[in-house]
């Protein structure tokens, strides 16, 4: 289970280093060889350092939006379309397809590109180039609304308060395979998967596909908004500050100075490649996630924090939020937050022990092996051109009383705090070792774990990992 | 399910004419368009007659024998080496292997390539481009095993009766991940999947890659052997023949004169479209196969009735045993039956309806969706090569008193016999109406199904199915 506050990685740190390479795959990737001994390829590439920030996907950025002098119009015409409701985590999805996070798709997916993704986690171009794309993002109808729509080629997507979203345009309905598409993408069809259960079990036996005119940006409302910049506005934030690269951190969990080592260290060892401002993208996943997660109101002010105490260099990090629901699909879904980074312009991705992953939920063990995220990450069609940079072991060194790499030499200096630990702490509202986390960052989490009701506390397994 | 004798396209048989391209996606493959449209894109490629046999994955046909001269020194070092006893269906994959059908494949999968052909159905060469692994052939050991192993990089590979079959080199052990396997696989982790439970669920949690060395041809001295060309082979006789088209029929069930018709159909308009001598490859599969399958000898004893009794022409058919296992793994399968047929020199590959597929072992549907398997192997990475020939539509026409396409203008004329209705007919020594199947390939199943003891008989579901 991702429940402890370290994280692993079984490539040599000393991979990242000038031999890497932009554009294909750098020397922790493990290239295929005609013999498949990847373990013994020679990492002689040279990284090319160059101007502007990498192109997304597809080669544009998809901008789903209507003009605004449109607006109206589409209203009026949406009025005598077929209706479909969308669920709170459809919005979101609606939200990420208007912006180009999934650039190229230009709207819910029809079956081509469901099944592509099933199968291979990648989109085949016109160009007979792949783009990666490993999870379904798509939109489930029941037997009544497929019937209410009949033989129209557009449906008005509406929220759960009747207000017009998006207009679904040249549309194709499908099948939904349930089980498939859970066994395809999470590898167990085992009950008690989170993202299952809340928009599958009981979805509609039909998906629907099309092309998306989305009427007004999607706005939440929640005060926090303002760090919901989107692909185009962080390419741009990241060209106001010059940044010759951009390495993104995914995160659903309160940051400690283990993340914050491997982040500063992060970027010391990007200068040392030759970059003269590398730009950390630190992306809080922001669409829905399983009730035992600390909720993203409560994780943006302890991000705030950690930036205020000066853990993090605020001149050089950008705190946004990824609107991405959180599937819990490990391997597949690493994918897919990658991918995503590479439309808003990081061409540095860093990925830890088991990322997207979570106790299996039948078992008495991890859903995937810690390893497999980074491996398949590595592999992936899609995605050469980003770098992956995998987590080193960090640990609280009791000898420096901070958070510090680990070193195996002399293993009985660290303390390896889990979540569990970490979470008994801060419901107690005892402190952790000093420099675990910065003071103002763990009063944010007591508070937060003050707030909830027993029974709430009860369910909260990991509070901290990454 | 995949009962009736019937297949079923959607996709306009008028696909198949001088616009397909030898090279790229033909007419009737769903190139991802920029806009994800495929079903609109223009259909303008042309066909190139190539010289020469399409060339195999990678390159170069892998033989993973060792020359005669070696054979004693490996025999005497095998000896000292740690041993792994091979169940038969191993025995099938190492025969696989050994003959290059899986090209570029040299071994059992180490871990690199077990986790791209569960995530991407495709390994990544080192030149950046994708050969198409839907399948993993994999080779489990217990813990015992693994433990007798120890540090040695070597390890003998024995069959049940303790014979030296091949020594695996330059091995690597990793977790055997049974359930995420088998969901990724299969798109359902069901109790009842033929394969899993014959090879999955009571092997060990272990699995060991590495390069082989086969100490000889294997051969199973069951009278059919000489029908086991290898690829090396079978490439000979299509040169021999002087092909300039080779197209494949796979199939694990009794050949009838709808799976006749399509044949004698496509070559037909191969010649059409300017091939002079398109040859076809009638490849039975010969590996496992489920309990209620009719077993191998029988079925070559009724292609070779088929043959005899002039239902396919001798003089452009091949005959011969793919050696694989059977998964029963529907849209993933397909692609290596595909991919293998490559290897053997086939650069057409018809499929039908339902391909590799079968009913769901608990619920009452078909596990696949009938369409799903055409589908994905025509946007399978590394199969771009491969010109896919879907099925058209036959049935018994009662006004021609024999099996013909299905025309919907009339189709009251038509009879579509089911799998089930098959059996009946067979078991009971009953015919089949004139023309459906030819008397002396008829007489072979009725002989077979008399050979069955009534409990046998009972669990026959589907003996006609292609």
């Amino acid at each position: 289970m991702a429940s402890t506050i370290f994280i692993q990685t079984p490539f040599q740190s000393k991979s990242l280093n000038k031999s890497l390479n932009t554009h294909f795959v750098p020397s922790f990737k493990l290239p295929v060889s005609l013999s498949f001994k990847p373990r013994t390829a020679a990492f002689s590439k040279r990284v090319h350092i160059r101007a502007g920030l990498i192109e997304p996907d597809g080669g544009k950025l998809v901008d789903l939006h209507v003009s605004k002098p449109e607006r109206e119009l589409k209203k009026r015409e949406a009025a005598s379309l077929p209706k479909v409701k969308l669920t709170p985590i459809d919005v979101q999805w609606v939200h990420v397809l208007s912006e180009g996070w999934a650039s190229p798709l230009t709207g819910f997916m029809r079956e081509s590109e469901f099944l592509q993704t099933l199968h291979f986690n990648s989109l085949r171009l016109d160009d007979g180039s792949f783009v990666n794309m490993s999870v379904p993002i798509v939109l489930a109808i029941d037997d009544l609304q497929k019937a209410s729509i009949g033989e129209s080629n557009r449906v008005a997507l509406l929220d759960s308060d009747d207000k017009l979203i998006a207009i679904l345009t040249d549309i194709e309905i499908y099948k939904h395979p349930k089980e498939e598409r859970i066994a395809r993408t999470w590898g167990t069809t085992a009950p008690g998967l989170p993202y299952v259960e809340e928009t599958i079990t009981n979805a509609g036996n039909w998906l629907i596909g099309g092309d998306l005119e989305v009427i007004a940006p999607i706005k939440y409302n929640d005060g926090l908004d303002r760090f919901r910049l989107s692909p185009v506005e962080l390419r741009k934030e990241f060209e106001r500050r010059n940044a010759d690269a951009v390495f993104a951190f995914q995160l659903r969990n309160p940051v400690h100075n283990g993340h914050a080592l491997l982040m500063t260290d992060t970027r010391r060892r990007l200068l040392e490649m030759g970059y003269k401002n590398p730009i950390l993208l630190l992306h809080p996943l922001g669409g829905y996630t399983k009730a035992d997660d600390v909720p993203l109101s409560w994780r943006m002010k302890q991000h705030e924090k950690v930036l205020e105490d000066g853990v993090l260099d605020p001149e050089t990090t950008v705190v946004s939020i990824f609107p991405s629901p959180m599937h819990y699909a490990g391997p597949t879904e690493v994918q897919w937050h990658a991918k995503a980074r590479i439309n808003a312009g990081a061409n540095f991705y860093i990925v830890g022990r088991d990322p997207a992953g979570m106790g299996h939920p039948v078992e008495k063990r991890d859903l995937y092996d810690a390893d497999h995220g980074k491996k398949v990450l590595s592999m992936a069609p899609g995605l050469e051109r980003l770098n992956i940079l995998p987590f080193r072991v960090a640990a609280y060194d009791n000898t420096q009383g901070k958070m510090a790499f680990f070193d195996p030499s002399r293993a009985q200096d660290f303390l390896f705090i889990s979540g569990t630990k970490m979470r008994t702490l801060a419901k107690n509202k005892e402190n952790p070792p000093a420099g675990f986390m910065c003071p103002g960052g763990w009063e944010v989490l007591v508070e937060y774990y003050a707030s909830l009701t027993p029974s709430d506390n009860d369910r909260i397994p990991q509070p901290v990992a990454a």
